[in-house]
């Protein structure tokens, strides 16, 4: 598969096209093993450094991950659903959902979750979004999930300190009825909610904590609950690895019929 | 401002931890000049070396940007709300988003597009999501959006071509009342969506047709629209920059209250 020299990428480029459209293709399948900088030398006729340049862009690209000293793998993406609106709707309300939700299922997969709370001073954009008056201190819940032992996200949700105290929103244990049935319970239930999608590179604890390889970027999934009255009274913070999450949502046509 | 040299981690990323915090706090605001690498190397005692190494990272991290020769500054990020909900909601139905969309207004900013429509090969994954048979083709508007003449996001929109052929769906040129709406004409309204979210870098030629700067992830959204019947009748796939937007959608509780 010899590749042109006439093209006007350079060469290293050239060669990181030819891997990229294999892998997008299928014809290099997840967890193959990529030829060997040797093998990549002599088929493309190139140094040792335009091959390394090659793969590094792929790295940099999340497209293939190294684990030496065996090679350069292609990545496997096995994402987990994440659905905010399971929050307020257990079960979907679409065929199409159902069906999406049973293609990724992670039936078989082993959920653990470590649990820490908290009370802290909020950090401004959180307190901004709780309305906190000046001084407020907020009790956060943060949770790390596990699947089959890899850290998948990390999800640490925010509230009141005045609203949950003495709770057992304080006690660092799963709450099977959830931390929303605990609110309600409180006297504030969560009617509605505002969610906020930010894409960027994880910072270096996120890198850290969440095990994430190069070219691992994030979603950070801001969710912002209210009670009728328009208090907000939680804020949920996750931290979504791009390698291993979709997130969706389902959407039906409203009855009124603006469109 | 001196950095201890016990920590554990290299000069460099305790010096890119030094100002990811000043960046983050807000004590170097977007657009502002950071130190040259000179007034760096003095500041911290260390090599050039050393300095570009912590410049790197935080590059890499999307936290600032290069334009030489002037030097680096803090990254602005003003994102533009992706509010897929609009679809079938042209206004918010709830105070939050109301507020929110206002807070994020584009107002002022020129809003430009640029649109080209051709009839393809369906790629594997907008095939399977749009049950074609094989060989069946489709139609694909491409849009690239611009607000005040920078490329902002790419927005692809597939149809079965048996279903649009023959509509100006097929003419490069906006749709005033909407290609949803065309749709409906022609007996095929859309009344149900599944909304996916991949977060992933960019290829090299969503970064060309962005202009991405290093750091910069996207987020690929997949909207696919199904009509009553179920039929999936459309598939826009959005390519987001995660510097210029935030995806968000507003929920509220069923009143059925499965929570």
């Amino acid at each position: 598969m010899a590749v042109t020299r006439l093209g006007r990428n350079p060469m290293y480029q050239q060669i990181a096209d030819t891997l990229r459209e294999q892998i997008a293709s299928g014809s290099l399948p997840p967890d193959t093993k990529l030829p060997t900088e040797g093998e990549l030398r002599a088929e493309y006729g190139v140094s040792r450094e335009t091959v390394r340049r090659a793969l590094g862009l792929l790295l940099n690209e999340g497209l293939i991950v190294s684990a030496r000293p065996q090679g350069h793998f292609v990545r496997r993406r096995q994402p987990m659903i994440f659905r905010p609106q399971a929050e307020f709707r257990e079960r979907p309300h679409t065929p199409e959902m159902d069906a999406f939700m049973t293609e990724f299922s992670e039936e078989g997969r082993e959920p653990r979750q470590e649990i820490e709370v908290a009370i802290v001073e909020p950090p401004a954009d959180i307190a901004a979004r709780l309305r906190l008056d000046a001084g407020e201190l907020v009790a956060v819940r943060k949770r790390i999930r596990y699947l089959d032992g890899e850290p998948f996200n990390i999800n640490d949700s925010f509230f009141p300190l005045r609203v949950v105290r003495d709770s057992e929103i304080m006690r660092p244990e799963s709450i099977t009825r959830g931390a929303n049935t605990v609110l309600s319970e409180l006297g504030h239930q969560q009617v509605r909610a505002l969610d906020e999608l930010h894409v960027r590179m994880p910072t270096p604890d996120e890198s850290h904590r969440l095990d994430l390889g190069p070219g691992t970027p994030v979603a950070c999934h801001i969710a912002t609950g209210y009670t009728s009255a328009g208090s907000p009274v939680r804020v949920a913070v996750s931290i979504l690895p791009g390698d291993r999450h979709v997130v969706s949502y389902e959407r039906i046509r409203d009855e009124d019929g603006d469109a």
